[in-house]
């Protein structure tokens, strides 16, 4: 499942702000990035390899301190929009893979001052406008959103997979868009690394995921190299049980630390983040192919597989009938959820016995 | 817009499991619970006072251990329906307001350990049997959902209002649900204490508030007693905006500490709460009434009254048009966002001038 | 006990890399910041207001990324002593009433990569020294250090109050010093706003607050304006009982957000510190006035003062006389603690009544 | 030197609550442990486990509800002292190895319900009394502190190792206490797992581990089954290179979740928290074996080992010799901390190459 991922894993990433700079006059700054595109594209044309994405930057500029799409200033979101309009027609000329769109200036730093509802809508008329513009100039990249709780904002509305999710719905555009998890910002939510991977994943959903980590006591970006196999593996174990991520792929978006001064240090921490991944794919690799976890779950959930659980599972029940099975079955009795035991077949994969 | 509200000032809220104990047999708990059901009908009828809430207690019983509608095992699923519909007869014998469901164990302590699309569609499945059986009886009571991050279980898949209302719209049962924000859960996943409230308010989904609060620093259940003023006006804020509660209430759903030992102290606990709610109430009149904070949002969002914000907030807009626009508006100039001067003005509301 | 108090109102805090940049070259920072010096001095002369605080500027420059007097390159340490040498001998020219140390970078990012008994103890030598020389020259300012928790190291070293005074106590200078609590800090450790003030009051340790606050929920240094009344009481309440802050003060180290890009922003920014914390001055000038907390302690505390209380109290108990008593006196009666009658008490004075 | 250790490693942990409950009569619980004590006494002849350690339970019973020797109220001192005379007695008895202090209730609800100092003398005078009444009775076991930061109470005095030092300094009884760490109450205050192992080990009073975890985004005492051998790798490593725990070890103080309702489920978390420990165990050995970590640290500290350095880091240096130093050595070219490299070395040993 993984083979076509390969062809991407020297690939690299780029936003409009990555080939120059956001010049106040907006006429100036589409010239100035056509003319670098250009030269990217001679660039490509000489290597083979095309971006895994291209990204708008719509929060860098001090326009955006307020937002993009959900700036309480008309004028504001209309900058936004003809900046990725340009921004789509490069990702075009690139042939990127995928297109991430990254909000994290969209939210709020006092609820008083909002229009929540005039905001996310104003979110969701920025998606159509930009898949309607995408079918009219024929890209074919797929739509990525990458959801992060805060910081800078003190809350930010594309916060984790379930809420990018719920506006998508509402916005009617869900099956245009897939998720792009960084699962270091599921524990600045406090919750599990792989938490976002997993939710997106079982809502099929999940098409990129950025490899870096968080210090798990600061709750802030602190951007770290991924270090941890374990929480590496739980990623990988979803992203190889869902087949893979098609067109999207596994970045990294790490940063060293300040004292890390020297280009050896550079070095020393993509040997740790490809590390990390790599051991996490061939945990995840033995965990399927000897199939212990499928087994396990598929018997945990067998009752849902005949009776009055099929019944259930499919929708074709009423309290009625469950309130007669109930009174005949007789008491029920509760399953362990042998969560002890799962743990340690877990460690068992990521921590394999020693060698004599 | 507060006074229908009073009605229910001195009313209370109730549970299954308030009745009876959970016998191990099922048709023994019928049994027990309607004869208690009909003992507090007669005490009704003496007082006049109808329950606020009524609600189905599928968390306790050792056999909701692992869930009720999200349990792996579909023949607890199968008890908590029949359960479920004992509790919507007995709430509508008792002509409760509302029907409370909250479920606090159906979410995961392992991600690998759970199939979280089915454990979703069984929620899915369980709201939709519910509705459907609430129209077979002809009970008219509001349905409510409690959103809660996590304790007792590492994650909660109805975790807060975001994830709850994208659920209900993957349901297709959005529009018979409200929710029923307990404040104190915001803060234990790290936001404002108002943040759920807002949000459940903006998309027209807030029916009730446990007026309780958690230690902003301990990020588990300690359920205080609500103390912050300034806290609880921007809570009273957002529902005097939406013209209050219509059917739902204010509930108290606080503990006192366990040095909390004399019966004084209960009364001294509820005098800290309703004064912090009261005070809580008057502060937001007064910024209602004043109007100043209703101007700024106004003048905020002004440039979306015409022209081609009015395009852009109606959805009558593409990006070619936006791109006109900006290569003729020249420099967008960013906006203030006066964050500080709006929490000058918020406390001028919270902290009036004290008297010489 | 705040009347001198108002001297220092308009004063301001000054550190070595205010005066001039860090240059490479030894000699030429030292030329260059004397020349700033003189020029400071001049000024100063002119205006009369002399500095609250100098402090010295362990972290800014490269050569610090792993720390200060905890630099495990002990030419790093030697460097600092000699910019701490001449930052003593400006603090003394200018007359700065205090000498702030703050060493953000002297902790550790890894366990495995410290020796922290030695880290510690250069702190303390750095300590000495500075001691030492103070005494040489004359400089009769009072030394300060302000504990931080994390950001931008994992932990570090001077981590809170309670820290700080277990490291001088460990190097027998704790009588030289005072502590500069940040309560902003105190939130991000996870505890409320006021907590280290009243350590450090509780040893007579407190010598200077900075009045700016952090977003509860984001735990890192977001250095908002302070705003909530409420914990800004608790702090001058404190600072109050303990007679004052004799030559420190109260300083403001918040940072506008990035949004606010208009002068008038720093204003109402000025404005919403300076009413918060002088609301919280009238509120606990109130408290003091009244007097009904200190009449609440005495009595909570009153069985130390007579009989076996007494003996326990002043260390000449042994425990074969507590348990004669306790066989005499029979079962022990548990006290309520009064918690939410105190929280009741507390609001009457942050709250008090609106005037009809 | 973990050799000694396997004396321990079936022997068992005991309150003087776990020998009888406490009754209102202060005689009569005497009476009843004492009996226990003596049939414990029988037992123990026959298996020859002596106990771990003793321990007095200064919490659970009501009478403690505002704390111990910090309770406001003497009597309540005076009981914990002469329980504690009794505890003493009984652990001489059993021949215990170590006597653990823990007062989870010693702490603030709010802080202007306390006096702090007062408060932290009287834990002061316990452990004085303690000490003198261990002599006098010539009972030989080690003195441990359990430290934790919260839960039940918002802020417990002995919160960390380095807040129980600086108390224990100031009461000039450190020479005879160690500390009781449990990383799990690390993580709750927002720190590496391993953080109070290392800060208790640096200053030599490293006495026991309760080798529990917690679950990292719930900030309360989840106490689960230690799973994570990186962290776990942490604290042997720490232990192994002081030498082991002399007559301290390790412990187990997790539970297993609700939902483990089967004895096997007790029989897997207990071979899961032995494995990660052994596994651990392992990791670090050979790390000790290799002196990889042992050499990088030594490097990383040689420029303390001659000249200005060695002066340092003795104490016999002033400012002037390090300003004249400075002056000649010329710019201090910063050094990379390695931490990239550190992590890759440290996974090379958690995570050792997959056999093929």
């Amino acid at each position: 499942c993984m083979c076509n991922h390969s062809i991407y894993l020297f690939s690299f990433q780029i936003s409009d702000r990555d080939l120059c700079p956001d010049f106040d006059n907006f006429d100036e700054t589409c010239l100035a990035q056509e003319e670098m595109c250009n030269f990217a594209y001679d660039l490509q044309r000489q290597t083979k390899i095309r971006p895994l994405y291209f990204s708008c930057d719509l929060f860098s500029h001090p326009r955006y301190c307020n937002g993009a799409a959900t700036n309480p200033d008309a004028h504001v979101f209309a900058y936004a929009c003809a900046q990725l309009k340009n921004a789509l027609e490069m990702a075009k000329r690139l042939g990127a893979e995928n297109f991430v769109f990254y909000h994290p200036r969209d939210g709020y730093q006092s609820l008083i001052q909002r229009n929540i509802f005039r905001d996310v809508s104003h979110l969701g008329q920025l998606y159509r406008m930009a898949l309607q513009y995408r079918d009219k100039i024929g890209y074919r990249g797929q739509f990525l959103i990458q959801p992060k709780p805060y910081d800078p904002r003190r809350f930010q509305y594309e916060c984790d997979a379930m809420s990018v999710m719920a506006m998508l719905r509402q916005f009617g555009v869900e099956r245009h868009f897939k998720l792009y998890i960084k699962p270091g910002y599921s524990k600045m939510m406090g919750r599990p690394y792989e938490h976002d991977v997993y939710i997106a994943s079982a809502f099929n959903m999940l098409g990129m995921v950025d490899a870096s980590d968080n210090w798990p006591e600061i709750h802030t970006t602190s951007d770290v190299v991924p270090y941890n196999v374990r929480s590496a593996t739980y990623v990988m174990k979803c992203v190889m049980e869902q087949g893979g991520l098609q067109n999207g792929g596994f970045t990294l978006g790490f940063k060293t630390r300040r004292e890390a001064i020297e280009p050896r240090d550079l070095f020393h921490a993509y040997i740790l983040a490809m590390d990390t991944y790599a051991r996490a794919l061939k945990n995840a690799a033995r965990m399927l192919t000897d199939g212990c976890f499928a087994r396990s779950i598929q018997q945990r959930y067998i009752t849902y597989k005949s009776s009055i659980g099929e019944r259930l599972d499919k929708g074709n029940c009423v309290f009625e009938e469950c309130e007669d099975f109930i009174r005949k079955a007789g008491p029920i009795k509760p399953t362990t959820s042998s969560y002890e035991s799962f743990e340690n077949m877990f460690n068992f994969y990521v921590f394999p016995p020693l060698p004599h």
